[in-house]
């Protein structure tokens, strides 16, 4: 099997899994248990906490919550922090944070939702018109899951904040965590990653934010997470997030052989349109073969142990990406759309492989049409 | 090791376990994903809700959202439901009850305490009192967390609605599922359970609801769980509960010798006062040694192998439990109370190895004092 859908969700690393065994078999006990075995898992939770940190900005700055998933963290930052006025984010957002967005309507603050470019940017001048003196709250993703484009976040935040000072910026990172060079300087207030997506466990999410703002809990209880996300903790999934994050190592590393793969990619492919910008995140390409269905070609490929994705793998019903059409493509391109999504473990072969198989499964499709 | 804080959390089963890494080596595909790895862990999920729901409630009547544990699945049904009016709930609840109703204040709704018993259970026709005309929603857990005392639910919320026809009933089930024969009724709407109680993992929660009840989400996003809890699926997490409460078990199986268990604990121990009712759920047992301070017995038990808690394992505070307090004992039976629960794999060896080091650890404590 040749597994191309690494956006969608990355095949947990060995040593993760392995990692997180141990804690389902032996250092199962309740973080929150005053004794030895509570304090030993309380102390690993937090050692996962500081190294999960350190890879994402300065300890002195910033802290991180766990959450149950990305969408959590999403969802605990906007609905903390959007709280009056107008909040401001893109057209090319996840789900998560575009219904949450779409929700906050019926909580009385205004969504805004600013143009994309043509690959999935957002359109920064037409984003920062709609920030005014009532913006609470903005959120900008920083690698956008259905093309792969790199919004700049710190040119973005810092813009936001010259404008109005007192709104909070937020970004959804979690196609970028581990992919893309990044630290979160003073300006990005707030950040979501998902351990999923870089080898870690389902289930498991985690949003970085200044230490400096107050937040307010999506789940009440009993006071986990300082009291931000009250639950059990999840300790085998957050110990194993921390250490798919060690494995994963440091995006810089990764980097050149992804570009390499992407590059391969491009170039092997007929007869397709290439959606993703050169220039964005090597870690996703995507394409449409006009005039056919991506599903189709999707499942042709999972017949041939290719698999790939095709445009975001929410559970979204609509027969069209809404990002791809705030994109700009017309329906026929929008029908034929299929991601392939990378890891640093796909190799050369893999993607010419690939590349050879979907050049063929359109092949065959186009003959049937 | 001989653990007995399986009400803070049970062991993971090694079926449960076993079944989990399946999925986490092998069928890690995202469940929302468009070709057979994801429709084959989409089934596998929902033979997963189907397997856990037929244990609880007549699935013509009822369905199930999995949640990220108990505490969302309370908080879910709570900031769904309780919109309007007041609010009635217990002074015993679990802090994932208490807590979302004290924030309830904060969104317009009152939230109202009914007072305890004795024993940990709710004064009914206290409770009874302050179900008014405007009451939204009613709370009351199944199994006391911290004395063990089971509440009639099924009479109580039928005598809510004998008031109140249009007030939503929910019961926080954590403590009961899986050891309390139960199953729904239609007089409770909600039922909230955890996976982690019963043998499956931390991280994996699931609310029974009826079906013809609208309820709104929490986590917006991609729309999964019937657009209820959005998040890629814990899928490994999901299976394994289901998993583990087949491997666990019918209620009525293991009540015999749990109660065995129960009673042999309290026959051996000696000067001691034991709050738990003998007609309550036999997997708890709470007792106080008066003078004595908990924690220090617990962890002299800790480092004789015995593996106790004191009140509710979760993350709270305060020197004195909320819960025992609103019992009506006073300080120095609070500062010494210990909680010993559970599992069916504990033996009798155990539970009379444990007893003799209760009786040790207090006796040596007080000679020191």
């Amino acid at each position: 099997m040749i597994y191309l859908d690494n956006a969608a969700t990355t095949r947990p690393a060995a040593g993760a899994v392995a990692y997180a065994e141990t804690f389902l078999r032996e250092e199962y006990f309740n973080p929150s248990a005053l004794y030895g075995g509570g304090f030993a898992v309380r102390g690993e939770l937090e050692k996962a906490r500081a190294g999960l940190l350190s890879r994402l900005a300065d300890g002195e700055t910033y802290e991180l919550v766990f959450t149950s998933c990305g969408t959590e963290a999403d969802g605990q930052a906007i609905f903390s922090c959007a709280r009056r006025g107008n909040a401001v984010t893109t057209a090319g957002e996840h789900a998560a944070v575009y219904e949450s967005f779409r929700e906050l309507k019926n909580r009385g603050v205004e969504p805004r939702f600013a143009p994309l470019n043509r690959d999935g940017s957002v359109n920064i001048e037409a984003l920062l018109e709609l920030v005014d003196e009532r913006t609470s709250f903005v959120s900008v993703m920083h690698v956008n899951n259905e093309t792969g484009a790199v919004n700049d976040i710190e040119k973005i935040a810092k813009e936001v904040k010259k404008r109005t000072p007192s709104a909070i910026f937020h970004s959804d990172g979690v196609q970028a965590f581990g992919k893309i060079p990044y630290r979160l300087s003073g300006a990005v207030d707030l950040y979501s990653v998902s351990a999923h997506k870089i080898g870690g466990l389902k289930g498991t999410g985690a949003l970085v934010k200044k230490k400096q703002l107050a937040l307010r809990p999506l789940v009440f209880g009993g006071g986990q997470e300082r009291g931000l996300r009250s639950g059990t903790e999840n300790v085998f999934g957050i110990v194993a997030f921390a250490r798919a994050a060690a494995e994963w190592g440091n995006a810089e590393e990764h980097l050149p052989h992804v570009r390499r793969l992407n590059e391969m990619v491009r170039g092997a492919l007929e007869n397709v349109l290439i959606l993703s910008p050169e220039e964005g995140s090597p870690y996703i390409l995507t394409l449409a073969a006009e005039g056919l269905r991506g599903e189709v070609l999707q499942r042709m490929l999972w017949e041939r142990g290719v698999v790939v994705g095709t445009g975001s793998a929410c559970s979204s019903k609509s027969r069209f990406s809404r990002v791809l059409s705030a994109c700009g493509y017309p329906e026929r391109v929008l029908d034929g759309v299929l991601r392939l999504s990378f890891s640093p473990q796909n190799t050369e072969e893999e993607a010419l492989a690939a590349s050879r198989a979907v050049n063929e499964v359109i092949s065959e499709f186009r003959r049937k049409i």
